[in-house]
């Protein structure tokens, strides 16, 4: 590999994705559970900076306290021997049969009630371990029948949840911000919040619209044929891209945590560029953890996992010099101002116009000749895509 | 057919869709266009209540301000003939070769500043008519390569035009608010504001939010893989459900626009249900226009273009009678209580418990059983949808 | 329900279907497993005719012999003892870590060789309980990567197995056949014999292509956003269908697996009618078992299970009635032969015309009005389907 | 670009594509007609070998005899004077409104007679201009509705025309083969033969199935989510690609007809290294033209229109030199055979071994140790995944 990464890069891994056993619908595991310590220190040793994790992840659902609190402790000093940090944690509200028809949606109460009492403890430990970043995940909130979920009530109850959990973080002093995951469907058949659209819509309406954002996942976004790139530039434009799940994913399908970069890789390609440079020309656009949700494919053993993590990693970085390349490329900049992408960021109106100033301005539209659009005005997008695809490809320079 | 509309029923259909001359990518027209006044007649004939349109449906691009005022004209006196109201008036800004990298968010300067004017004439054509609801769909805002468009400044170019046409409307005083219609891809490979998530995200970042919500079409969402019905819900949730288009799609593909329940009927009959009765026990969700987006199939001659007609509203006044039957019946209201639908209205916190008390009950989290759900407390869904499938066949009483 | 199953509707059931536990990629088992006999009685007294299982179902992967003789001992007392039959056998070839890179098209040759003696095993049970039909469903035979699979040489190995085994089934004159199951993705990324269609081209190259035919899953062909219906009748051109998987499947997403009915209705209408009652007018076109795979809900408990097995027999009954009813009504007779339906049978060219004689009829091509087809000679196909979704809706007569 | 495109690459175009005036479902042409003799002289000066065509393309659907030979001999002097040859032609049975319901399938038999005849008669123009390949896409055939169509019969009337088309082209004594090209819907909703292994089952039932390959076209598979390299390697393994479609689609949905190499670029590189390569460390799999059928995107004007020509080019040779150069790396071929790649061209059974071998061979099964695949024979495809990737990318070497 060209490239080496440094935890300068931000990098970061689930707990649950190197310690995947293979599990899918139709198998069980090919795989044995991996040690915590093992996997931190394979992370350090790999360039890794970061470890997230589920509550589930680190101690068995059922732990008794005193198990809970060793395997915590483990972590914690394999941290500390490593110089690996938690920059996020999550809680697992799905794998439970208590959470079958959802944790904080469940048409059952007391499911609910338990389920922010499991955040409730897990956002403790979250700020025990420095994270910055609390993801929420409500692969379970959703049906598989319309009649079956009042949509509209499971939506006020996700609100009274999140609401009390930023009073919690609010009163407690913890240094989090909360991260809602969208996705359209799988585990249920319709998942509620399916996309970063609606995910942001529903952040509007709570009480601390400020301390929640999304943590948009690659394939899950695609899993809804979305583009994912422009996706993240929305939840940028809003504010709101408080952390990302990188992954691949080849079309509509399961949803397959492949690799970064071994699926749509136009799109990974535009997605490194955004991250990395903002808008055309401009600055980078998120500075948080370059955070991977992938699955070691169920065909590898251990060896497999370790490539899994390395490949992630290289991937960003290709792209990341591929970006660079591209930005740097005169001609590219050449055939962006030819199709007029730095032209969209020129106010329509000129400063200080109105409407009142513009219908009365004749050459808007009285004097406009639109029918010079026919066979004129082309705007050059295929060439620009062309460049982009040969710096993608490595052919220019 | 069973069940005759009335203009009561608020049916509505676009001028656009009955106008349809059957042109698509691989073929010219199959029908001739039709007369404006023709088809107000026979949509009165038919039962309907409304019509709406594009400013090119009813007066050629390039008009002179005389043909123009002659088709309003002529379609004013057919309105006044027979009754027939405009709910609703939109702008086509993606027909001509100008808007072909956009209207509002083209990369050309030019180009918005004319789509802006173009909106603005057709906001006092509106207003002129009688219309309440103002839709934009942009179709061509969006691009097929990711470096093409700068989405953050796209949406900021969005959020400009519309912020101006609030404030046009308002100190018009205009009784007219905004629907901005969704969609995922088609004619662009990725539209800006795929989802109604997306739209209504962004309605909240704009200066007059309470002035603009949605249209979202049945097929469109759906051509994103997504539940119509709970989208609608969603949208009802945030007070955003201003208008929307009706029709039916068969599943991730072009946008079909076929008639209402020639698509996915489940999901048909719980939409209806939703509008009519809210969430389940509940009262009319929606005072709206029904209004159908569709195209009668190319195969069809205007016989058939009537038929069409006839048929979307004839499913939606089944749909409604299913909906009430199964809200009826004593059955399905048990297998509800059983699946603890209705549970979901009651808040997860008692009224006055705050966390602190939700952390004191031991009866919520360390006394709570969680292993009784393997096995126990089954959710009785499939039951519950069962009784929706054979009410919606119409097969019980 | 107004609709009682008996043995005579020929209803099968797979084992692994109603003994679903619930477990999916994100959660484990919600349910306990389920035995076997008590299986087989639940099924007789809801009025199956038939159970169908993989070896695994039935068995534990590595069961001693003597385990699992007990176990289909303790199965075929319960077949005698309630008439259930065993119409159809197949070999899980997919779960076990053995598997991960597929069975007979495994890289691995020493896993090819132990999937074949597996099938082998598992055909002389076949022949043992009187099963007249073998699926093979390939779930594991593909790749994530195009670069890991040699596809030509794995349907080369895939031909050799199923030789081998046709020549097996042949020489110990076993009254069986077999039945590939295509499916496009899940487990795998891209799963050999994606479609009925590819899975039809292969088998054409088989030695004894007359021995092999196709076991479609509604469900699997809906994943690749494929007309079920339609692929059935090409299936039954080629004379193909040699048993058939029915569910419920809502658009392409993961594999559901829903209840039959519960998907896409439309389609099971179409389907059912086919089934039933051949092309339009004709007669049925399958004879052989209704055989249901579906998963009942994660959600459910044991009742609901059975709730399940109920719906899905209730739904197909339903459909059959609903599906006679639309062959009977002297308007649909009416409609079909406005819209020329009939008239695709009679053949294009008259008896014993060859192509001399139709390019000698100048009524053919130089006195054809093609231009009459503008604006006329409509197909009526929108009447049509309203009359289909009205009968579909119990809404005539 | 790197790379310059010359005749003995075998490139060609379809005059539609570059021909491809901007019309969609939503807008109108924005580019002006081209002219047949300035769009082959473009393509031999741009290093395309061949020119490919609809009957319609070249003449108007209602020319006279008179002008429609002016244009072919246009046509013949532009050819001779640039070098271009005509490798395929095909016939236009989908855009004339006679069409609305199919062509060689419409319910209509009028229509289909017809539909012969243009067939027939664009025969007699592909053997004078020495074409090869005669491609068959039925675009219209197929159907809405379910009802509105009876499928068996349709696969009836399909047979009978492509036999009669068979025995024509033999009696005749052209050197013509023909290719049937699959697409799943659009602009019909469910198409007939939707994908390639539907096309070659329906193949495999005619009277001269060794006159009558596939032209697979890389969207139309992906619009059905199917892995278009392992469905080439399909039909290459039933000998069946006569001739195959190049182009771009960016997931399910619409057909985008983009440049090759804009789309799935994973996807892409496979492919290109399967057509020069055949399966790992073979042969070329596939020597007939490099065919592109593409749309120039609607925002280019002429200019656009020749760097999409110039784009399509430039990939499939960037691909191509990717592929060499992967297949030339040690450490690939050395990946390759860790992952046993290779071994899937070893037979399953030892020379000479039948069943009765197999099933003594106490290694194969009884003494097979399957436990050994948890934890352990990884299969290393991450690995080669990313050596793929990195070679796309042109990271190595």
């Amino acid at each position: 590999m060209s490239v080496t990464p440094t935890p300068a890069d931000r990098f970061s891994f689930g707990l649950w994705t190197i310690g995947y056993t293979g599990a899918d619908p139709f198998g069980g595991p090919t795989r044995s559970p991996m040690d915590t310590v093992h996997a931190v220190e394979k992370l350090a040793e790999l360039g890794a900076h970061g470890l997230t994790f589920h509550d589930d992840d680190l101690f068995p659902f059922d732990s008794t306290e005193a198990r809970r609190r060793t395997e915590i402790d483990r972590l914690k000093k394999a941290l500390d021997d490593t110089g690996v940090v938690v920059p996020m944690v999550t809680t697992n509200l799905f794998s439970h049969p208590v959470f079958k028809d959802g944790g904080l949606t469940s048409n059952d109460r007391a499911v609910r009630r338990f389920a922010l009492r499991k955040v409730l403890r897990n956002l403790d430990l979250a700020a025990e371990l420095g994270a910055r970043t609390f993801v929420m995940w409500g692969g379970r909130e959703g049906a598989e029948y319309d009649s079956a979920k009042d949509v509209g009530q499971a939506l006020e109850r996700y609100r009274e949840a999140v609401d009390l959990l930023g009073e919690y973080v609010t009163d407690q002093g913890y240094d989090l911000r909360f991260a809602l995951e969208p996705k359209p469907n799988e585990p249920r058949g319709d998942i509620l919040l399916p996309t970063l659209g609606h995910a942001i819509a529903f952040i509007d309406s709570l009480e601390r619209p400020d301390l929640v954002g999304v943590n948009p996942e690659v394939g899950h976004e695609q899993m809804a044929g979305l583009n994912y790139a422009a996706g993240i530039a929305q939840a940028l434009y809003h504010g709101k891209l408080f952390h990302l799940d990188l992954n691949g994913q080849r079309g509509i399908k399961y949803d397959q945590d492949l690799v970064f970069g071994h699926g749509d890789l136009h799109n990974a390609f535009a997605l490194v560029d955004l991250l990395e440079h903002g808008g055309p020309g401009g600055v980078p656009a998120y500075d948080g953890p370059r955070h991977f949700d992938f699955k070691p494919s169920r065909t590898e053993d251990e060896a497999g996992v370790w490539d899994s993590v390395r490949a992630n990693m290289a991937n960003y970085l290709l792209l990341k010099e591929r970006a660079e390349a591209f930005r740097a490329d005169p001609e590219v900049q050449e055939a962006l101002a030819a199709a007029r992408v730095p032209e969209l960021a020129v106010p329509t109106l000129a400063d200080g116009e109105g409407y009142a100033a513009l219908v009365s301005d004749r050459s808007a539209f009285e004097e406009f000749d639109a029918a010079e659009y026919l066979d004129g005005h082309g705007f050059g997008l295929v060439r620009l895509q062309q460049l982009a695809t040969e710096h993608l490809m490595g052919a220019r320079g």
